[in-house]
């Protein structure tokens, strides 16, 4: 429909006012930030939230959970919760509502050292921030354009290479150290690998609850000492306390409750599949997701009322052809998007799996489906977009190529989410007027020079060269540009920022990489 | 956070009633169809939108348009328009909120043959349709990874893959024949091959108002004979009668005037870019395009008072480093959701550009700015998402890969729109209590088995296998498989639905392109 004769300008006109307007536009980030505000995508109807909300109950109340323990029962049924005639833990409806009102509608975490105070992560009342998360057991290699285990030192490196990305807003553990094969080891040791490896806030997971303690005190190490931790907590850890369709988790139920004793913010994630492990409706998942999201967010209030904890619906999709988890569809998209909303209808800090594309390689398929399920989870308003960067696969692999491209999609998403900020000097209605009439553009006029650099996310990656320049300089695509950036932090940037603590961390844990290691290419 | 230990199931348990699933799992498109409903996002508040539209309304009265021709102003200054003290077209206050509450809600775009009722368009309050448009000079080589000029070949053969592509719902004139050099043998060459290959509503443009009658002609002869295509249009045509900022473009208002005043539904596109023939602001830029579009609105209503007039609004990006138009950025995607809102609040059938990512090769680049600009667009509702299929390189190029590869786009985007359904049957409260207790998955579960092909769509090159079997079948990406989908279409697919009016057709027009050569692969 755009006519050649008017088809928009490949370059500007406006000679050297143009000129002037290229010297001063940044590359810089002034435009965007983690923490800003989504919720304009409202996929549900408050009626359809209402009607959930009171399916859930039912379920809470009627179906409730199975595996449960001593521990936990004893914990919980003093309180209110009771056993059915089937010996399922139940949840009255009262008993929900009650705690819903108790529950804590925000928490903190907290960046260190530099970051400290302007990386720190506030999660609440729909702020969205991108963090990493997936523990893949494998890692993409781009030379074969295969997947190899993933390592210790892939935990370091992702690490260090998000430290460097500048809209990814939280460290995760997006692989799992396949070659350390010792449970305490292997926690300990990729704590390390995180903490060592950038000071941004961080989530993760743990094998054992004995191991708590033991992280506790590295933190405290890495954050200047002894009850540093609790003071600012930098980290926030969980896993999955429920398993699909109703059932507890036991290791992953204990780390819950040990962390909501403790008082500290407790994570989670609750993956029911549709049509496998939850019904096929996206409307049956969402309230059984919901429910079994419910029942978490009640055992630890139950606990430690008004403690911290992360509504984490994360409803999956199973293709029904294969029976195989699908995590890049529209479908996926809409229902992580319907379960964030449900988070922000309870008031409850909310995260999200969103980026979990089925693509196996960085191409058109991966771009797709993660700008979908990204840009519906961020304009629903989730406090944390989990499996952010780099996961690719169906959550099998993460890619340090794919990290960097993650970061880049990232800006632009925060861009939406900011938003159009309409007042009379942005609506410049005057300067449209002058303009309009001399010299008809406004390339170099002092209200273009104003917001060039704070009205527009200029990407790094993104090619918006005109055709023949992009053939001239080699045809790459974004996969062989995102190599390049990777590589370029890969090969410079060694940080540990343990600093003066690290050999003290070192004569107290089983640390396996040495410090020449980690001062090198692995 | 997701442990291994719950790692999502890459194939599902369920032995026979899993495969009972898989067999009975289609790949049919049975979840969603063109008109779905948009809506659910809005990047703007009420008090924005009214804050922009009274902005636009001093625009039209104060500065006005430049550029207009004595045959415009006959017909409007006697009818309430005024010219100012710099003799620009001014459009009071009071005559555009007249105008705007005659001015048509809703128009169809019919389809031909045997898709009459069920392909046709319905564009009215924020029902959603994916269009072709663009009018690129040149075409992507695929086994050269370059752009060579378009050609009238071209216009037929993506016209005819498009007739194959469930998903994009409108044809467009994607590509210029830039091999035809006579304008009257180009517009009616372009017709022509666009009436052939397919029988899907369209929209394109015309060189030349005198081109008009000889065009109704000929879709006469395409829908049935003189007379038909009055009684119901299956093309909509139009151009850009404004060039900004806030001048008249003469050609395409002359094509405006006549198709007013044959009360037939005038398309168009109204693009300046931020930055550079626009307010360096989001907020200046949507107010400068909302006027220049009313403007155009208010002119066709001058003319006669109904008729459907698009509202048009396309907010173009410039990329303020270099001046050049960027079309797949963060804030193409919000600006352009954002005119859509601003039509949807003025109850007027809307259209955007959407998809006109800058990557020059079906890449990851690609894939994230064609979902992050689709889905955005969208879900703010808009009639027409334009430049949908094919387009690339900031709309200097089309490839057939794309095309297959937006019509994928299109099925998930169309499920994020159809959005969840909550019922007590879809809820299934009963069904979670009753597989919770037994077997413990949903796999075989009638209510699965009902709602499997309805719920979802399965895409058919997305990759969704497994890690090994995607090794094991050659690494492909989705351009591979695009490429083989669409040469399969093109090496089978050569309609003519002039049908017995061909002859007719070649006898009155000065048709290029012979039977012969349409039946085989150009």
């Amino acid at each position: 429909m755009v006519e050649t004769s008017t088809k928009p300008r490949r370059r500007g006109g406006g000679g050297r006012a143009a000129r002037i307007a290229v010297q001063q536009a940044t590359t810089g980030n002034e435009a965007v930030h983690g923490g800003m505000q989504g919720g304009r995508y409202k996929p549900l109807s408050q009626r359809d939230m209402e009607n959930i909300h009171s399916a859930a109950l039912t379920v809470l109340e009627r179906t409730g959970v199975s595996d449960h323990f001593p521990e936990l029962l004893d914990l919980v049924l003093p309180k209110g919760a009771v056993l059915n005639e089937h010996g399922r833990l139940c949840f009255p409806r009262a008993l929900v509502e009650d705690l819903l009102s108790v529950a804590a509608k925000e928490f903190y975490v907290f960046a260190r050292g530099e970051r400290e105070g302007k990386d720190d992560m506030h999660c609440t009342a729909e702020s969205v921030y991108f963090a990493n998360s997936g523990t893949a057991v494998t890692t993409f290699d781009y030379e074969t354009r295969s997947y190899r285990p993933s390592t210790l030192r892939d935990v370091y490196d992702f690490t260090r290479l998000v430290d460097q990305l500048e809209n990814i807003h939280m460290l995760g553990d997006t692989v799992l150290a396949t070659d350390v094969t010792d449970d305490f080891a292997h926690d300990m040791n990729t704590v390390y690998a995180m903490l060592a490896g950038s000071q941004k806030p961080a989530c993760l997971t743990f094998r054992d609850r004995s191991h708590i303690p033991h992280a506790i005190r590295m933190f405290d190490l890495a954050s200047g000492g002894e009850g540093s931790f609790m003071k600012k907590p930098s980290v926030i850890f969980g896993g999955c306390p429920m398993v699909s369709p109703l059932r507890i988790g036991r290791e992953n139920m204990e780390l819950l409750i040990d962390t909501a004793k403790l008082g500290l913010t407790v994570d989670l994630a609750v993956p029911p599949q549709a049509g496998a492990t939850a019904p096929a409706t996206l409307a049956g998942t969402l309230v059984q997701t919901v429910a079994e999201t419910l029942a978490c967010v009640a055992i630890v209030n139950l606990i430690t009322p008004g403690c911290p904890v992360c509504f984490a619906a994360w409803p999956f999709i199973t293709d029904l052809r294969s029976g195989s988890f699908t995590g890049g569809s529209g479908e996926q998209a809409l229902i992580g998007a319907a379960a964030v909303q449900m988070g922000n209808f309870y008031g409850l800090p909310t995260s999200v799996g969103a980026g979990m594309t089925d693509a196996k390689v960085p191409d058109a398929q991966y771009g797709l489906e993660k700008a979908l399920t990204f840009s519906l989870a961020a304009h629903a308003g989730a406090n944390r977009l989990c499996e952010f960067g780099g996961m690719i696969g169906s959550l099998m692999g993460c890619s340090f190529e794919s990290m960097v491209i993650d970061d880049e999609a990232g800006g632009m998403i925060l861009r939406t989410l900011r938003g159009i900020e309409v007042s009379d000097e942005t609506m410049a209605v005057d300067v449209i007027h002058k303009c309009a009439l001399d010299p008809g553009h406004f390339l170099g006029n002092s209200h273009t020079l104003t917001y060039m650099n704070t009205e527009f996310v200029y990407p790094q990656l993104m090619d918006r060269e005109r055709t023949d320049t992009w053939e001239n300089e080699g045809k790459t695509d974004l996969l062989e540009r995102a190599r390049d950036k990777a590589n370029t932090i890969l090969d410079s940037h060694f940080p540990n920022y343990f600093g003066a603590a690290d050999a003290e961390v070192r004569a107290e844990f089983p640390i396996i990489m040495s410090e020449e290691e980690m001062a090198r290419r692995g």
